[in-house]
């Protein structure tokens, strides 16, 4: 047989990425796809805000890589989390990607997919559950409730977000009119906010 | 021994609720900690948006009964299930409620739990994936992204909410601000919503 014939027949096994979202906090809050997920990995790149229970029902073998973000250059820490991905799944191994809460909220879930995407690397995303609506609701505040209210927001109270933007005027209108807002990552600030809010 | 003395001391065994959320439509999106409940259930309560292969987990002698509602007198048939669940808890069984989506977004498990309270039975809520959220996401739309918004807002769209509220308006800013608006249950009036929100 032709050496350069059965190298061009070689499929190369590449591995699939699962972004998973691992819920509010309670490993058993996890999506039973998601906890599929973790549990046929070969990797599993987790975050700061994933329980560290969750991650004793990955394979014993199961490689456990904490990517969580420290302050300062988050976007190099991103482009390392990139890199991994694409590097272990060009191996041919599953990694589980798991994010605290849902990838979706405020994650960077869409920069990952992107990134594996571009590098042609199959993936796949599952959702979990978000905080924004389960810690009001564990607080005793329900965040819809009929005869209340007809929606929520959920904002983002980073610094680098300017209280003076549409978005806040937005939800200053919708604390007025009885709507729910829910302000993830507003504790630094949470005073400017209030004060902000009740203009 | 004492008969009286006997019936002071037996302890009435009341059966728990669990309302449970099922999620936005795959069986496998439930969480783990909702199977559990529902594999565990005498009672599954179960309503017109639970994909019926999640019925299957239940235990096969396990009562099923569907509580959708139709159109007509809705309050009427909220009152009937809260009456099957304490009727059946009060006989000591645990019954899975089992709701489309989260229960606390545009369902109704506030009066669900407010009424077992109100009757002494145990109860615990399992939040559920919500579609506003993985509906937008699997047509393409992340619903939040960096690059793009800081927030976003959930609002009902049914026909008893008047376009000219302050939720609305605050949605229109929303919407001008660049923030995403996810509209629930407004198909019926879809284009009266659009032409309110172009304004």
């Amino acid at each position: 047989m032709n050496e350069d014939m059965t190298d061009e027949t070689i499929t190369r096994h590449v591995g699939t990425v699962y972004i998973v979202g691992a819920g509010p906090g309670s490993p058993d809050l996890i999506t039973v796809r998601g906890m599929k997920c973790l549990r046929l990995a070969d990797v599993v790149l987790y975050d700061r805000l994933v329980d560290r229970r969750l991650l004793e029902e990955a394979r014993p073998e199961a490689e456990r890589i904490y990517v969580g973000k420290e302050t300062g250059s988050e976007d190099n820490q991103q482009e390392h989390i990139h890199g991994l991905m694409i590097e272990k799944a060009l191996r041919g191994q599953t990694i589980c990607r798991l994010k605290g809460g849902d990838p979706f909220v405020f994650g960077r879930a869409v920069e990952e997919a992107r990134s594996l995407l571009k590098a042609g690397i199959p993936f796949e995303i599952i959702p979990g559950i978000s905080s924004a609506i389960v810690v009001p609701v564990s607080a005793g505040i329900p965040i819809t409730d009929r005869h209340l209210n007809h929606s929520f927001m959920v904002i983002a109270g980073s610094r680098s977000h300017s209280l003076d933007s549409t978005e806040w005027l937005a939800a200053r209108t919708l604390v007025k009119g009885g709507g729910t807002l829910v302000v993830l990552m507003g504790l630094s600030r949470v005073h400017s906010i209030v004060e902000s809010l009740l203009k």
